[in-house]
């Protein structure tokens, strides 16, 4: 059974930080493995991405079938039924346009008190690389919200690592591939292939930057090459918290609950609200579906475990506790979201009124489903155009502008001992005086 | 002597190769010390902190002296001279200026196709601690470049922990700190400072997000502690790339060469030129100065081990050259910056024309100097208010929306195994059907 707590119980406040402080993913201590997996791929280079792919995926591949040929993508597109395609076509529409409007103006810039030009410029990372999960967290969805904003900053040559053990893989992941504009998918998978796309091999060109969620191999690899390449964010489980004022079906709830707590047993769903009865229509409404739903082991689990529903004295405050846990997902089942979502601080995404099921935002409602997990939604966005772009910053002094602020950086620099950059500026001033 | 490279020489492009992949920084291999330090502090909070501040910086502290009080900090404010002052406010002012112009709109929504609502809103993380590295590293202008953004971003409480090794401290770095409207100034530095901000003590609150250069031990803490908190990137020894058309008098570009080569004997500077005759006039001009420099010793270091002077066949082959190196900062020292610029696809920051020595970034031109090293301009930017925001995105569903698009998300919900995913979806859809 999921905790059941209430705000008014004397012990609420230790109950609840506990709560927060849960430790929901024990990762096994992969990082010597990790770093000896890298030093063997900078080492060895396709070589060693073979015989790893060999030992961990039971495959057998050559550097000419490290990545699928187009007539092996064309024939693997081909078994997706047009049912299928359209969900995945409408959903590709939606995330292209979706994040067409988080693109910033590609430059900026303007006239300083002085004369001076300030600004900046935005341009593309010039390659990406995406991982995808082999096996059963092989989503096609996590294909489309991955390579579209790529695509869209963009990210001229972007490729895909989705290991596929003993062979086997999920065709509708290369029509994401394809519809997204991917330009090669590699049969390779865990820190091998983090470590060829960092790195590089005879085969593999090197990226700029790597995204997708992975495994605690992919994890620590990633961790590993930061700095090297950009990379996105170390993704954990999953969560969902619903804010429900009572008004809604609690039938709906308890599977918008269930459908975080599906994704894995690490994964955490929780209900707040104000009405008790409604908190124990929603319990009892899980239970219902529990006994039904094809994942239910995974997701009686997750519910069991890290699942819980607190009973607050009123919206605010469930909004005040929802920013100390700064969800992943955040849904408001209540009468005026837009109202509520206006005391957020923290949160990957809202889902806005009785109408709008998370499972929505994970596939066709636009924005994107990688998001903060863990609490970092504190400090951190979900994946984003910005994600794929970077600022170069631009500044173009006048003589006049020099004249009058380049004393203060001489002076500046002299307080700093740093003589070449107070004589840099010096030299050009004595021109000017000269 | 650094190496002198020309385009047409037979070996250069291997020659280049090897200045792209060339290894500047040894880091020492710490991070086994930085894992037991993180813990000891998560063990024992203030007191490990305490202790560790005793043993590496010689200075005895209390759970009451982790911070400056405000009498302490009003007095060493009140030791820095009027004209210092002046120039850090002038500093202070245009960075404010420039770094306001980044803010987003705080929120962006519009209406789709079917009457949902889209958009995300902006918002600023809640605390910050900035990372001051203490000794001859201790810079006022990078507390101005840290504390400025995170506070134009909205950051409410902001924290700096600056070592003060034997006590000693640069009253510079507390009048940036008190113009930047920083919180409180704690005398802890090294990896305790990292777990001390990340993780809290009793004494210690801890912050969401930690920015700031350090050594390598507070490097290795800061990619420990990443998931935790928000970290803005690890840094590594400054760069500087000098793209010359030869009509500059030599001085100033050997002056802009040395005020990065002064900064660290890791430190790379390099100058490219059509001109071979100015390559060479240049070359005798750093000379010259290292004679003269204060910190010639470091300066000579850096100019013979990883200085280079390239002479291609014109600037636009210089443009091409500078891409590869995606160089921390580029000075466009030609008669035209601006055509010039704009061949320009990885820089961290841009100087535009003879009158913009990277001094002047510095310190006073707006932009921040806090700029991706070691290639990584390819991927990431320097740092800006959007490293204190995070965005969250909305979505509302109207039923017509639900009716339109929620067949297909269920759809692929299916196709993913997703069940309670795709029956949240369908019990919304029987209802407007039923």
């Amino acid at each position: 059974m999921p905790q059941f707590l209430t705000t008014t119980q004397a012990d609420f406040e230790m109950a609840f930080t506990a709560l927060l402080g849960m430790k929901r993913e024990d990762s096994p201590e992969v990082d010597a493995d990790v770093a000896a997996i890298i030093a063997y791929v900078r080492a060895r280079g396709d070589q060693a991405v073979i015989d790893l792919t060999a030992r961990f995926d039971r495959l057998q591949l050559s550097p000419e079938t490290l990545a699928f040929s187009p007539d092996e993508m064309a024939a693997e597109v081909a078994k997706v039924g047009a049912e299928d395609r359209a969900a995945l076509e409408l959903a590709a529409e939606r995330i292209r346009a979706y994040h067409l409007r988080q693109m910033p103006m590609a430059e900026e810039s303007w006239t300083g008190p002085h004369g001076e030009t300030l600004g900046w410029r935005w341009t593309p990372v010039s390659a990406a690389g995406l991982y995808v999960p082999g096996g059963t967290a092989s989503y096609p969805s996590s294909v489309l919200m991955n390579a579209i904003p790529a695509k869209v900053a963009g990210v001229e040559r972007l490729v895909i690592a989705c290991p596929t053990p003993d062979g086997a893989l999920n065709p509708l992941v290369l029509l994401a591939a394809h519809l997204a504009g991917v330009d090669t998918v590699y049969r390779i998978g865990g820190a091998q292939a983090i470590a060829a796309l960092a790195y590089g091999t005879d085969t593999i060109e090197p990226v700029d930057k790597i995204t997708g969620p992975g495994n605690a191999w992919v994890a620590a690899a990633k961790r590993r090459v930061f700095g090297k390449v950009g990379i996105d964010m170390i993704a954990g489980p999953s969560e969902i918290l619903v804010i429900a004022d009572g008004q809604t079906d609690p039938d709906w709830v308890a599977l918008d609950l269930l459908s975080q707590a599906e994704h894995d047993v690490s994964a955490q769903a929780i209900l707040i609200t104000p009405d008790e009865g409604f908190a124990r229509a929603v319990g009892a409404a899980v239970e219902r579906r529990l006994e039904t739903l094809d994942r239910r082991e995974i997701a009686s689990a997750s519910w069991a475990e890290f699942g819980a529903i607190i009973v607050t004295r009123d919206l605010a405050e469930a909004a005040a506790l929802s920013n100390r846990i700064a969800p992943e997902h955040l849904e408001l089942c209540v009468a005026d979201p837009d109202a509520l979502s206006a005391r957020i601080t923290h949160a990957g995404a809202i889902f806005l009124g009785h109408w709008t099921p998370e499972a929505i935002g994970d596939y066709v409602g636009g924005p994107n489903h990688v998001l903060p997990t863990a609490r970092s939604a504190r400090f951190s966005s979900g994946l984003s155009v910005m994600d794929f772009l970077k600022r170069t910053t631009l500044a173009k002094m006048t003589p006049a502008a020099l004249a009058a602020i380049g004393p203060a950086a001489e002076r500046l620099a002299q307080s700093e001992s740093l003589g070449a950059h107070g004589l840099s500026v010096r030299a050009r001033l004595d021109r000017l005086n000269g």
